[in-house]
């Protein structure tokens, strides 16, 4: 094929078969423009912009070798996949990325057959993996099979897990470990350490065969490379190969030819499961995110000339920040708070604890299961864990949070963020099932804030609750505004408020959709309906009292949680059957509905998820038995 | 001391403490006499015995050479714990052991201060441990933490975090690998293979220091040793030293000398996180033990001469055997069904497809993270995974449920086994909150078999179920022993049945618990009340026809689920609160209450619960609001 001056290598490649026909020199050119293609979309939508650009030629040289979709790549996490998608059929749409409507900004199967297996949460990579390398064992037209995962997501359990069972059955498949030394944070943990000491080893030999096939010695960034071997060992590598993985590696995850001799190499060769380590560097050819403390993991849209990030300015502190500094404070009074988080110090705030109480405050690494029974463990001894994980991520710990926490009544203190839907995200870190998950359990103590004053006072109430488990859960994103006090109060164990009295319908409000709640209630006053405004507080135990209260009162109760099916409305009417008193009044719950809700901005998710004030009002009007008698109800 | 002969040396220990005035020959006969009163006791109770006898040398050398309780000693699993429990003021107890009111079969922080931390489900000991070690470095009166873990339990993922976190923060903490090359099942995965190399690898030299320390040449079964070695290393133990971890042994488990000795040494010099590894012999000392296929894992109350066991003949073949059995069937019309389970082949009934499909078998370890992700996997390629876990146990796997199957609408099919109160194994092991946890998630279907045959039924529906996942719940224990079909008929998703119809209440069971609302309907029937029985079989979707028509035709209708709140009949009441229809008539939810039910036979367990018949028949006359006219509600 002869260059077409003028025409970009990327303007021939519409789908990865397109790249069986450019030489090793365009594939390098073909990455370059790879690379200011995705700074440029991205600029433009926000997103995971330094995990993509550490991976460009990882993905060129992939695509180039592989022949997929026939072949599946398994990106962990996905994050990293905006180049990928960009040669896989969809840079038309690149820059719809994370918008309502648009592009995942992960791995998603039903965007495209390149997608196998969709991701978010990290370390499922070489399990969906192996499934398909052992499909294709079986008979089923699915050809090779490659899990591309980072240095921060194979130190999670599960990666572990997958790599023994992959190890030990011994089928063709490949793992591509993309070690840059970041997760989001710094990675923490021994593997990391051993990683590290990996590139530091004095070069090995290589055996023959492997060697001759790659081009003369390793590049710069090759700080060390060895062959498949099968042997025993005892350098570099040696942990995987323990594993029962052919390791190979260190190699330069940006260096074109020697990615495409490794890989091409490595696709010929290989009978069983190899692992091959690429070295590289987040937010790799782009200065300002290369410069970077977090390497540009998550931006804003951006100006693409000086990096300079267009974050708006908040109007209120978020309310991971607000958890933070209210930690801190209580933290002053009782020296025996720790802080625990896996993985995620600044997305919980636990970095504003650390900061102030450092011996105090513990990243555990990518590891839910191992934090919460750690958290356990130190609850035993009466000290008072606060473990901070987002509520999808806390799924990852849910037996530890039955099996250890619960059933042994321990105080561990969950600080559940992210509950709710979470925005661009989508809904892989939707926090929807919480609340049913955590209140099902004996001994368990479920809030919910209403505001960021009201966390205030939660984590207040959680740091003198001592006897058992206590989580309270909170959402992505700013507070309200409000004034803060000082410190949080003390809240009794099990009573909600009520904040405005009225007499038709009660609008029973469990955390932060209190807002839209009121909203609700100003369109239902403009109908002349009088309005209950309380908010619960607790899912678990629940304030009966006030709730037969309103069940009494009213011709209408509406619970309102932003969560599933099996939360708090549940709760309150499983209650009130026990009780008999499902007759007093009308009764809806509303919560998140039975399909996840794709991303878009909180509002515009929670107004599919038919959660917005009009529909709270429309939901009491048509409980109440009341119709619209005034204008259509409508936002205000 | 001098002996006092005829005074066996076991009758001399109340609590630890009274090991200090022993020497270490008496140390030796004390575990001779423990071997002998666990064996004994066992036999009186049935229970884990072969991993009890595994351990009995090293729990009197860990009692004799740390101070417990101020020493935490954490056994993983818990089920080792008898001879631990006769040493530390249970004796008189033993023989209560798992006994409804007796000693719990694991560890328990509500039985004795000697047990630092409960558990019974696998892998979380090191997670424990290091928050007591952490607890003491921050000041709180705890001394030595020790986690004593089984191979089988070290390959799972939340171990390998643990100690990834516990090598990288360097604390002194005691690992003891208690080797024994059994779980309950042979172990798989390279983890294991990986242990077996370090038996047969030539012996290494030990560093001066500690090899100075221990009594001479090691002894027969330790096949090698090495030091508390801080530097680079090539040999055994390698994996432990990557992950930071000093590593000594393999020791000889049952040589009370050797293990006092390592004990004594590492005690004195360990400055970081240890791991010791000592091999063992499950069943050790019992020749109808060691002479077994599963050591003596799980024994019914036997006959300590013989060794034969006195389980009682089945009325009825096990839901475990009729699911596996089933799906037999299945695979035999369906090449593209395969099986998973996670360390728990014969549990499962998967042992039973494994022996005829060998090669859609797959048994990952002690993996349910991996297990469901592998599924999901298999399930993107257009096979049929059958991932057949306990439903405590699933627990594990519940983030991958959430994110890799339901998310993406994957037909794994689970086999929920153990569903409901479980028995002797008590509360750690009852299947309580599977269906809220399932049943919350989109794209999920769930289900529960209300006996043997409409598990049959459920296998069928499950295999031809392929429009995204689907979950059958089933008992641990016998079938109803009815007849069954040749095959399993193909059930209409979302349909239930009406058993027999009635005009006064309705019992809407959900699974298991059809037999006891039976016997419920027949003491209202004797009280001239009319009942409806129906069988939900599914939570989700629910048959929203017939629960309408219920509630129309009825007083009252009363759900009944071997669960907890927030599962099937919060689904109900949702759905009926959704379309206004609470008012039609009283409705009560029967669920498990909101504490933890202690091990009894699961008849108690469920009387215990207030899900008896009696109990039913009761609720059922309440929300009607008849009154008993004739004799009181009773058994039949």
């Amino acid at each position: 094929m002869t260059d077409r001056p003028n025409t970009p290598t990327l303007d021939r490649v519409t789908v990865p078969s397109d790249l069986k026909a450019l030489d090793d020199r365009q594939l390098a050119t073909l990455a370059d423009e790879l690379r200011q293609e995705v700074v440029s979309a991205v600029s433009e939508t926000g997103g995971h912009l330094g995990s993509s650009l550490g991976v460009v030629e990882l993905t060129v040289a992939l695509h180039a070798v592989f022949n997929t979709p026939h072949d599946k790549i398994v990106w962990d996490v996905g994050h990293q996949c905006y180049p990928h998608k960009v040669l896989t059929g969809r840079r038309d749409r690149i820059r719809t990325l994370r918008q309502e409507g648009g592009l995942s900004g992960f791995t998603k199967r039903a965007e495209s057959d390149y997608d196998p297996f969709g991701a978010a949460h990290s370390s499922t990579s070489i399990s969906a993996a192996l499934g398909f390398a052992t499909a294709r064992d079986l008979g089923q037209p699915t050809g090779d099979a490659i899990a591309v995962i980072g240095d921060g997501s194979i130190s999670a359990g599960m990666a572990y897990e997958a790599m023994n069972n992959a190890g030990a059955e011994g089928r063709r498949l490949f793992v591509i470990l993309n070690d840059n030394e970041m997760s989001i944070a710094p990675p923490v943990g021994a593997m990391s350490k051993y990683l590290s000491s990996l590139y530091s080893s004095p070069a090995a030999t290589m055996a023959e065969g492997f060697e001759s096939a790659l081009p003369g010695p390793l590049r710069d960034h090759a700080r060390r490379a060895r062959q498949l071997v099968t042997g025993l060992s005892g350098g570099a590598g040696t942990l995987f190969e323990e594993l029962g993985f052919q390791y190979i590696g260190p190699i330069d995850g940006h260096d074109m030819d020697q990615l495409l001799s490794v890989l091409r190499t490595a696709k010929v060769r290989a009978t069983g499961p190899v692992l091959i380590h690429a070295c590289t560097v987040k937010g790799k050819g782009y200065a300002p995110a290369e410069g970077s403390d977090d390497k540009y993991h998550g931006v804003a849209k951006f100006d693409v000339s000086t990096g300079t990030q267009k974050k708006s300015r908040p109007n209120a502190p978020s309310y991971t920040k607000v958890f933070g500094e209210s930690l801190v404070k209580e933290a002053a009074l009782d020296p025996r708070i720790v802080g625990i988080t896996a993985a995620m110090p600044s997305g919980t705030g636990m970095d504003i604890f650390g900061k102030a109480y450092p011996k105090q405050m513990f990243d555990v690494g990518i590891a839910e299961q191992h934090a919460v029974t750690f958290a356990a463990g130190l609850a035993a001894t009466c000290m008072k864990p606060f473990c901070a994980i987002y509520s999808s991520f806390l799924q990852r710990g849910y037996d530890q949070i039955v099996h250890d926490v619960a059933l042994q009544n321990l105080p561990v203190r969950f600080a559940v963020d992210r509950a709710g839907l979470v925005g661009a995200d989508g809904p892989t870190h939707a926090g929807a099932f919480d609340i049913g998950y955590l209140a099902a359990l004996p001994n368990m103590v479920v809030m919910a804030a209403a505001d960021e004053v009201e966390l205030m006072h939660m984590v207040a109430t959680a740091a003198a609750y001592d006897d058992g488990p206590i989580a309270f859960r909170y959402p992505r994103g700013e507070g309200e505004g409000m004034e803060m006090p000082e410190r949080g109060e003390v809240l009794e164990i099990g009573k909600g408020r009520i904040v405005q009295s009225g007499t038709d319908v009660a609008l029973l409000s469990f955390g932060a959709h209190l807002g839209e709640v009121r909203k609700a209630a100003r369109m239902l006053e403009a109908q002349d309906v009088s309005v209950t405004i309380a908010d619960a507080r607790f899912a678990k135990p629940l304030d009966m009292v006030m709730i037969r209260q309103l069940m009494k009162s009213h011709d209408a109760v509406i619970t309102v949680e932003q969560g599933s099916v099996g939360g708090f409305g549940a709760m309150v009417l499983q209650a009130l059957a026990q009780e008999g008193m499902l007759m007093e009044a009308q009764l809806r719950t509303m919560t998140l509905p039975d399909r996840f809700i794709d991303q878009a901005a909180p509002d515009a998710m929670y107004a599919d998820a038919g959660l917005s004030a009009v529909d709270i009002a429309a939901t009491a009007m048509e409980a109440a038995g009341l119709e619209a008698t005034k204008t259509p109800i409508q936002a205000q």
